[in-house]
């Protein structure tokens, strides 16, 4: 799989860790950034990972800060994105089967690198099962605020 | 404080439970709903939710469905809202503290209530810290998609 993956200078250790061990598993991974410890703000690189979640160049992103909160909401702006802020494997096998969750977010403050990666595992090899979920997801496309 | 609570089908008794918590502690509380465990669309009411964080009729909101994925991100599409998924206290802080969450959500089939009531408490006692947090808060609301 295409897989983009982005954090804020809080998370880029995991970055590192999970990006390394999703090419091991064969997936194609652009890390977006950032590369050092220099202090970033978590929206600009949520909106980069949105960005190309968005045009199909990446098929999945992968999403770190400090708690994930931050750049989850950052990428759950843009409509084409469904970011799930997971930290264990039932939510991460959820936000697949039932959200169709294109994005995984994760905090590197409060998951170990273990953890993340075993709900990442859940989060690329589990289907979304469509059904009535497909038409609650069709909602986060069109939101009527 | 003005607080409003909605839900989906899956989580009406958390819902209930919390509501009444709340208002045990002196806050005025809006509960959009739903009313019975006839099958709803999570976005239908996050957005309703959002709708009223974002206009000020509620100063906070609280997001429940099955897991807390799918309504958090229908309340993000409203850049005037930040919902931070949670699953316990120390999420639950650092949302107010560095990103000033104005909705919390959670999942009622993955967090039981009392330590869906105690990330309630951390929400609502947090305060958000400003300085630097407040620049990325901003970004936030202005998505540069």
């Amino acid at each position: 799989m295409r897989i983009a993956i982005a954090s804020d200078h809080a998370a880029i250790d995991l970055k590192a860790e999970l990006r390394d061990w999703m090419i091991e598993q064969g997936h194609e991974v652009a890390d977006l950034g950032p590369d050092t410890t220099d202090s970033v703000d978590y929206p600009d690189y949520g909106y980069k990972l949105a960005s190309v979640v968005a045009d199909g160049t990446a098929e999945r992103g992968v999403a770190l800060c400090g708690s994930g909160i931050g750049i989850s909401i950052a990428i759950n702006r843009n409509p084409a994105c469904r970011s799930a802020l997971v930290s264990e494997p039932l939510s991460a096998e959820l936000a697949r089967s039932h959200n169709d969750a294109n994005v995984i977010a994760m905090g590197a403050r409060l998951t170990g690198s273990d953890m993340a990666k075993a709900c990442l595992e859940a989060f690329l090899s589990t289907d979304f099962l469509g059904d009535r979920h497909q038409r609650r997801v069709d909602k986060l496309s069109n939101p009527e605020m």
